[in-house]
């Protein structure tokens, strides 16, 4: 099988290298992306075969390719190249906003190849294919958006792949519900991070007062700018609204401090303690049902 | 050396079973604790020799003793036990909050021992001696608020004794300025993560949307709600200035979002990337220093 992979940043990168773990002696594995050297350092390592900075023969021979691309990036890609994919090929995308990224794309689908919506919830606060690692996959959420056209034999083989990769727990989802909830998960918890980051007014002398709670919650203060502003902008108005959720939540926390209200402090403790503690348990519990959908190879339904 | 410690929940354990490590065959520890089922553990365990659920006769024999209790605890324990201590003894603290703490134990203080006050920037989210392990505080921030009653001798004896337990920095600073940088690094950051779980809307579908971020951001969102209030509660004033400070970031990064106003949203990131890469620098540095410091067994200075 020939496999190629677009962009060999963090994510496209950790894609390189947990295939070429798991991979078969027949298959190969190519790389594409604009800078040579990260393309040289890919092949010198033996982590692909062959690399283009812009596609020339590759995308016409790859039975799957898989897109590390940002959005914005990869609306530029498919227009540019959606008639040079194989037909019949399968197309993964990995970018972090889907609604929006379906509306943009929507004139430039490959029309001979079927292009799946995915997402991994994994990534690093360092970027380029050095800090890329297939183990950041171990464990981890992925979640597919299928659309009409997709096959369903192809999207059973994408979440055979990334059970296979190691992906934890893959869940078939919506690009609505999608959008939501990775506001909440994964957007609004950076927002909080880079607020907390940029209140500091101790600077330098700050490290010598924290524990492991500010290590947790500012290590992803440390964030691709160019990025997370673009998912910002295609997730705004949901991201707006987990803002105002949240701001209630914190407000309230902080009126029971300003009226020394103990007995709300204690509950509101409690509500989240508990809440904390169900999301270990449910996790656990989708663990175990992952086995099931893994031995009768089926579709894990969400919606 | 005879070594007594008080209170066997996490922070108390933890340091009974840190000490256990490096004992040498002429100590002895023992632990006072309301509950029995603790102390027999403990003892079954061979973690101390022996113990006593209301102080009898081990404070009265003690060289060291170390106190794993919350504040308020302290003040009554210290008020009914204040003339048990032995001549000499050295007592450490280790309770979250300073300025009210001494202000609540001014008329308690043992005139026979030397009390210490000072907080290993370390915990764990469940609670009790089965959840305690030394290895917490390896490469932990310890931080330590004399006064002037100190004995400078004992000051040093500590800093050693934290160092050789594994601590990984040892701060002297002022009460205010402690409490000042907790209630940011810690209290701030609490309230963040439960006001972060408790907005949650979606319950038993978020754990297929989450990522390491916020696994990490609520994590401590199980919180021990007791303590927490307490120290929310003495720690009020500086609470709700970080509070204030963390909104007006948050604020400016929602405002951002609403306008579309991407260089900004640039400029937040920027910011706190470079800030958290800086963190991580001055705690490679202070690392390095450490090390001199632990050769000359001097005082590691920061006000």
């Amino acid at each position: 099988m020939e496999i190629a992979v677009v962009g060999l940043g963090v994510i496209g990168g950790s894609f390189v290298k947990a295939l070429h773990e798991i991979k078969q002696p027949e298959d190969s594995i190519y790389g594409i992306d604009i800078d040579q050297t990260t393309l040289d350092f890919a092949r010198e390592g033996g982590y692909i075969v062959y690399g283009e900075q812009k596609n020339e023969t590759i995308l016409q021979e790859a039975d799957l390719v898989i897109m590390g691309l940002y959005p914005e990036a990869m609306k530029v890609f498919l227009k540019e190249h959606m008639n040079e994919f194989k037909k019949d090929a399968i197309i993964l995308d990995t970018s972090g906003v889907k609604q929006i990224l379906l509306k943009d794309i929507e004139t430039y689908f490959p029309p001979q190849a079927d292009l799946i919506l995915g997402h991994p919830m994994a990534g690093r606060e360092s970027r380029g294919f050095a800090y890329a690692e297939g183990t950041i996959y171990k464990n981890a959420n992925f979640l597919l958006t299928p659309i009409e056209s997709n096959k369903e034999e192809n999207i059973e083989y994408i979440v055979d792949l990334l059970y296979e990769i190691g992906f934890g727990r893959v869940t078939i989802t919506t690009p609505e519900i999608h959008d939501e909830m990775i506001a909440f998960t994964s957007q609004l918890t950076h927002a909080i991070a880079v607020a907390l980051m940029n209140s500091d007014q101790y600077e330098d002398e700050t490290i010598r007062f924290v524990g492991d709670s500010y290590r947790d919650l500012t290590r992803i203060a440390n964030i691709n700018e160019n990025l997370w502003a673009e998912l910002f902008m295609e997730n705004r108005s949901y991201l707006l609204k987990v803002i105002e959720q949240f701001k209630e939540e914190f407000t309230k926390l902080e009126a029971a401090v300003e009226k020394e209200d103990v007995a709300t402090l204690i509950e509101l403790f409690q509500k989240s303690s508990k809440r904390r503690q169900a999301l270990e348990t449910s996790d656990y519990k989708l663990n175990k049902e992952r086995e099931k959908i893994q031995i009768e190879k089926s579709r894990n339904d969400f919606v």
